[in-house]
């Protein structure tokens, strides 16, 4: 039976050295996230059917793994071929998020949480995308959320956690581009739009760096020929400010981005925008002076982030290295409460795993302490196991490795699995005071 | 929106104390692993359908979780309602062990492995069982494999590194049965049984504990009388034999044990028994010794192990602490092959995980170094955040805790959270100096 034996579509197998890298970066995530206070949960992979296709998960719904009902009965195949809805057949699904499950934990657990609840995730996420380079069926999120609190104090500890961590990895010229989506919405009432039209008008301005303000100017023209052209204006005075060191996250360089956008229709701020200006200068003089080398902090308030849920701030980060985000999250003040029948507020900042492990560097090899013991075909396998339980009590990393001809393969194929100490067995020896290392 | 909020039938959530007691454990036995020169590596948890339904997996294939192909067609509904089996309509499924996918992904990688290669993996399997106290749909499995090494070195070296972990897990009192697929094949042999009945008998030896030895003989007296009465006769012999401290694995005592099981048929032992004794013998010559404290060897000629595919050695972890086996494995030498077309030799020794960390006991709390700083609700988030980063960057874990009426209440939960120091933060303080730790 030789059948063809590759991983399914658009999912990897890790060797190990590509799987030592991870560990190692999401041990370092896992180690910053728990000195900023941050508790460690874990759910299933799978989730009910119906709580997967609530309405949370944005397209991602679609996208999800469905898992077939054991035992169906001939008469559900049938009804199902009845109505051509191969999901009745399905109770249960691989998670696409790890937000939805999350708001299903707390809504299960939470007379056991603290009032303010700070999590980390980390785990893998399944969507059954089209498989492109760097795009996965299989992938994992490290998320950290911070339920119950109202205040920016969330967003602060949130972006400084993430901001920590990236650091941590190494991964130089982060930038973390913030926004909020009550200054979105006062730009788009400046701009004439009515309110039943923002969330249409926000899905094509979160298109903008791939079509540019002509290209949304264009796309909302439909909508309302009036506000798409003074969008158009905004955007365009917006856009050059983004570039070079772009707009810091204070009340003086806010407005004075602003305002411009704003004057041609009420002349004044609208509510939204004043709210919102005021909370991220907050979040700004909290962070400013406090994040680590290499992360900036930028306002942009053409960020939208696809996500229907977010209520307030939201925030993304790039990398030089990377052409899309590495980062992201938001207040979903909403979302908690819809399991719970009562209003949560709650904020989310998800690192993108596998776009971080790709730009990281690790350091080399296991250090010092591992060694490879080569050893003759006729060595007893007593005297071996003797010598490298001695060895490892000693703190060592311990390899046996049987000796071949070519020996400059077998020590490169060694060195290069992270050993850097070898010696050869001599007969009959299992003292380790006996060897050289 | 109020719906029922638990996670899927038989699955879990893991609150903090419990994910830190896991990951806890996970860390031990993935440090005690790679010291022993073992490489960690990582595969999806879904396979092709048609691999987990191979013949490989035994009984668990017909628990496995089955995922539905995305976009099915309302023709493929209708076939697959005209035939009644909903499995044609799945691509995937959930892995219900770590063996199968291994085999797969030794096949794919082949020619990028060492030519002996140690695996390690940790990681959930899914099996759709009837929920009950200690069983879940998933749970962890920590598997170590040797791929490549046809000799005893690879079960010593499995048997030295899980007896390492169990031991480094302060798991006192182990006992690891092993027994010899040849040695019971060849008892059967000794007692008259026929070649193709092999099978069979050691399905219902396999129930021994459960059903006795007078048990065994009623259910196989249909197969063949006289050699059932002879088994008969074999296991009374050796059951006593079993208790207190068991048989040792030496030569001696294991011949012991055997012929006056094997006396009523043949006089002789067959090769088969011959074969296996000295492979034994030779395990407990390398291993004896050299065990850690609180894990003892012990030989089993009544140790059978479910599964089909073992070839040589099985063993099993007995704990007292647990009515069933916390660990168990075996050679599996026709197994890799069988995607390859060639025969691999291989051992495999996997820890039940769900079973061991409910045994074992964890260092409480986070230490001293865990700090939970107490605010007023007016207190400014720029000088919390300014406090933490700070005490962060000394080395502590932080946790930000707003002022309650009831600070008994807060201290209790934030002491039970792990934090063992403590200090009010005074208003418009952000030195960390200040501060009374």
């Amino acid at each position: 039976m030789a059948t063809p034996v590759n991983p399914p579509r658009g999912m990897r197998d890790f060797l190990p050295a590509d799987k030592a890298r991870r560990e190692h970066a999401l041990g370092v995530i896992r180690e910053v996230y728990r000195a900023h206070g941050f508790d460690e949960i874990e759910t299933p992979v799978v989730e009910d059917w119906a709580r997967l296709h609530a309405g949370l998960g944005g397209d991602n719904e679609k996208l999800s793994f469905s898992i077939l009902k054991r035992g169906i009965s001939p008469e559900a195949l049938a009804a199902a071929a009845e109505s051509g809805n191969a999901e009745e057949l399905a109770d249960l699904g691989l998670r696409f998020d790890l937000t939805v499950p999350l708001t299903r934990f707390y809504a299960t657990h939470r007379a056991e949480l603290p009032p303010v609840f700070r999590a980390i995730q980390i785990a893998p996420v399944w969507r059954a995308e089209r498989p492109q380079k760097g795009r996965y069926r299989q992938f994992v999120q490290a998320d950290i959320d911070i339920i119950g609190e109202p205040g920016p104090l969330a967003e602060i500890e949130l972006i400084t956690a993430t901001s920590a961590a990236l650091a941590a990895l190494g991964l130089a010229g982060c930038v973390i581009r913030v926004n909020d989506r009550r200054i979105l919405f006062g730009l788009l009432e400046h701009c004439g739009f009515a309110p039943d039209q923002h969330d249409r008008a926000l899905i094509t301005v979160d298109k903008l760096d791939k079509i540019g303000a002509a290209g949304v100017v264009e796309e909302l023209r439909e909508l309302d020929a009036a506000a798409a052209a003074r969008l158009g204006e905004v955007l365009a005075a917006v856009e050059p400010r983004l570039s070079g060191d772009g707009i810091p996250l204070t009340r003086e360089a806010m407005r004075e981005a602003l305002p411009a956008a704003g004057a041609d229709a009420a002349g004044a701020d609208s509510a939204g925008i004043a709210a919102g200006v005021e909370h991220l200068a907050g979040l700004g003089e909290a962070l400013l002076g406090g994040l680590p080398e290499g992360v900036a902090l930028r306002f942009d308030p053409t960020l939208v982030r696809g996500m229907g849920y977010y209520t307030g701030t939201i925030f993304e980060v790039a990398h030089p290295g990377s052409g899309s985000s590495v980062g992201g999250g938001g207040r979903y003040d909403g979302m908690v409460g819809r399991f719970l029948g009562q209003d949560v507020p709650a904020v989310g900042f998800s690192i993108g795993f596998e776009r971080v492990v790709d730009l990281i560097e690790l350091p080399e090899g296991d250090g010092p302490d591992a060694v490879a013991l080569v050893f003759d075909a006729d060595a007893s396998p007593a005297d071996l196991a003797a010598l490298k339980r001695e060895l490892v009590a000693r703190g060592h990393r311990v390899r046996l490795e049987k000796r071949q001809k070519n020996m400059r393969a077998l020590l490169d194929r060694v060195a290069g699995e992270g050993f850097t100490r070898f010696a050869a067995v001599p007969a009959g020896v299992r003292d380790a005071d006996a060897l050289e290392l």
